[in-house]
């Protein structure tokens, strides 16, 4: 005998269980479950990634597909695009042009993008960096302190207010830190390292925008500077910084390299570079596998005698790569130009803080995840990062359609219990189309998990089927076993 | 007999206690304490605020007031500033002035930022709004359709880029959005209503910048816009916004009244402001506290002769405003230009839709906020955007010192396990300096608490002094009452 709301009861039940006594005996299945789930790479092995929080009580809104602003392969005009990425993120409503290089980012996009965002912020703070905002509008006479404003040359954005004054829109803000530390200096040396960095938009005038948000003229970067007493001290950080974003991108369970990078525009002695690889990517990095050089191709002259010299029987192989991280070590690049001073500990004299810069191309990393993570026809995502984690599939309707409606609601609510699932399950109720036809549209979305209510979800015991997208496994549940699964699952 | 870590311990003890049994008897002082941080008005009477979660075990890294970006009262440049809040906010270190009318926002004040910036998000979601992300650079020829590329004049910062296009730096979004929806129209009548809103940067070149963020040329907003099939829906969405402006306002504790506005250079046939009434707002608005008349003078034509009409012994008052929120009923002004069709239902036919358009000026509400509750010496922040809502101050260094700056460490420790607290406590280990001095400077700063520990907190029982800065109240706790005061704390 079915009843209406089964599965809600049940699953009731079983979130009270686990809430007070977690030992409770799991079916053989659950083990799997789980560990498929961890091999995602979203596990949270150190735990201390933060969630935006759910008040107890605060109903998580039920979410269905046909309110959600999003579009299922709109394919006409974005076929010729050579890059994967770019093309389903525009079929799929993660993004739209708005002109060459310019993207909004829609629902989906910006759902990622904030998720990005909370595990910089979390990897941040942990570092000791303090957020802040800088701003957009940058004054030329700065950039000309510096020789910037000739040197970046035609990449920069210049404009003028009413008043004819000159500014640039700042595609990055050394000149900015530096004059703000600058001005309450000297601090004491005791009050050093300081860790200052802001998430913000971005603009670079590019000559040949492409690649969607790869080679974009606007982006979202996370830049962080730093201050300290001396080289060791900045040093110290630099390496910390380093470790940081490893742990990043660790998180993300994208493929990545770490090379070491010329210095460029931005200046300084130092410089790492983390690459996503991709053959859509334009920088050319040289890995030898015998004796661990990974460079810059730029940096080939420097490095390539000493990988083919090492000894070791070695060989460079050319890889392309998009960057996603840099770190650098400025020294005394910037703080010489705005005398950014620190009091020193014995003597009452000052001297010039050293510096370090560290970015991290945040809608880049979003977009070229997507490009190493998905197939030809379906976005994939770091399943950290995917904008929903959850959804459901009803019956196509017919003469019991209410029903499906309402197991679907029901397991909606029970599900988004979890705090990690908090508005993070939809509800495909398109459901005058089959539940092939919007398994596909799912597929392509790239919900890391499908759960499709069939016939069986209304027998008993009530069973659902769900689908894996990053593993690619298929497996008909039993509620526990899909409350044991679900509860598994990360979010940020 | 003192020992080491004894406040540790019996906070420790209460923690588990609490979480276990909540019933626990209470000193009657508790309840006291709790209903004075409700009367702060930041209670979350329906319980749904969300705040970002910490997970079990992530411990909140202590933070050391000197290690912060923050000077304390840096007076001399601003002494001459009309605004207070605009004064308090430079020499607290809450922003930094760039250029004429551009403000960096600095760690405290990005923090209150971030925290307003949730509470907003979460009002959206809870109307059904969806996040995206518009470009920044709009071209010109969308404002040219709509005709506001010439209206709008000299506000507009304009620019090109290196091919010699014209753009303006978007200061709305009117034009760009519904060029998005309309490219994907004709949608069915199903879909409608869609809320799409973003919280971005937006540029004004204000021929007279004045009084920091309140009138800026870069601030943050937050601009949402509805797409509707009939006015009806638009006016329901309409209403729906203005109650979650409300809710938003409610939970500030800044005193706000809502007025009938003009539709100015955004067009439509009604408009709603929702204000903050200090002296250094721009707007004239008019009360009668007798028929319930509230209007933007703008307004007064229309409006003047119903009230004095009305029959009851009207008076309007006029008061300044500062505008903090603005909902619009735009009807079809913009669609029609981009020609937004949606689907009827019973024919096969297009129509226009019908939209909506609701702002809130971010960074305007974080300033005017301050300029309504601060003292012409110390910022007072609503209790729910304050940077940081504890700030511990141990004794003076003696030869006592390590004893107090363990006792103050275990004490953020111990305070930081709570959810609403973690990250939210500060220590002032500038020990240099006396009490009183850092009692000042955490004044200015706003701190809802401080928590002093002197001698009393190395007795049996341990006593701190508690300074709730929002009430004026000081009270010397115990330590089970510092916990049960600290556990009504509410942030986001």
């Amino acid at each position: 005998m079915v009843t209406l709301g089964h599965l809600r009861c049940a699953l009731g039940a079983q979130y009270v269980l686990r809430t007070t006594a977690r030992g409770c005996s799991t079916p053989s299945a659950h083990a799997d479950a789980r560990s498929e789930v961890r091999s995602n790479g979203d596990a949270r092995s150190d735990g201390v990634v933060p969630r935006r929080a759910v008040v107890p009580g605060g109903r998580s809104p039920r979410l269905y597909v046909s309110k959600l602003f999003l579009s299922f392969g709109r394919s006409e005009p974005h076929d010729k695009l050579a890059c994967k990425s770019q093309k389903l993120m525009l079929q799929n409503d993660v993004m739209d042009i708005c002109h060459s290089g310019a993207y909004h980012l829609l629902p989906l996009g910006q759902r990622a993008l904030e998720k990005l965002i909370r595990l910089i912020d979390w990897e941040m703070s942990t570092v000791g960096g303090q957020k802040i905002s800088m701003v957009t509008i940058a004054p030329a006479d700065m950039w000309r302190k510096t020789g910037r404003w000739e040197s970046t040359g035609k990449e920069m954005f210049k404009l003028q207010d009413r008043h004819g004054m000159e500014f640039c829109l700042g595609p990055t803000h050394e000149e900015l830190v530096t004059s703000i530390f600058a001005s309450r200096c000297p601090l004491s040396y005791r009050r050093l390292p300081i860790l200052l960095y802001q998430i913000s938009r971005k603009f670079r005038d590019e000559i040949q925008p492409k690649h969607g948000l790869l080679r974009a003229r606007e982006f979202e970067m996370k830049d962080m500077y730093s201050f300290h007493t001396d080289e060791a001290s900045a040093m110290e950080t630099y390496h910390s910084l380093c470790e940081a974003y490893s742990r990043i991108f660790d998180r993300l369970s994208v493929p990545y390299v770490k090379v070491r990078g010329s210095t460029g525009n931005i200046g300084g002695s130092l410089s790492h570079e983390f690459h996503y690889l991709a053959p859509v990517g334009e920088d050319k990095l040289l890995l030898c596998s015998h004796c661990g050089v990974q460079v810059n191709k730029e940096m080939a002259d420097s490095v390539e005698k000493d990988c083919l010299n090492s000894g070791h029987d070695c060989q460079l192989q050319e890889v392309s790569g998009t960057e996603v991280g840099h770190c650098f070590y400025l020294g005394t690049k910037y703080s010489s130009v705005f005398n950014a001073l620190f009091e020193m500990q014995l003597a009452r004299s000052s001297e010039l803080t050293h510096m370090g810069c560290f970015g991290l191309g945040v809608t880049r990393i979003l977009q070229a995840g997507l490009e190493v993570l998905s197939s030809d026809s379906h976005l994939r995502w770091p399943s950290l990062l995917a904008p929903y984690q959850v959804c459901i599939i009803p019956q196509k309707e017919g003469f019991e359609a209410e029903i499906y409606a309402e197991l679907a609601d029901d397991l909606s609510d029970q599900l988004t219990q979890l705090p990690a699932l908090h508005g993070e399950v939809v509800i495909d109720d398109r459901t005058q189309l089959s539940i092939g036809h919007r398994v596909y549209d799912a597929l392509q979305i790239g919900y890391p998990y499908i759960v499709i209510l069939g016939k069986k979800a209304r027998g008993n015991p009530c069973i659902v089927e769900v689908q894996n997208t990053i593993s690619g496994e298929r497996n008909f549940l039993s509620r526990d076993q899909l409350w044991d699964l679900m509860s598994s699952v990360v979010t940020l």
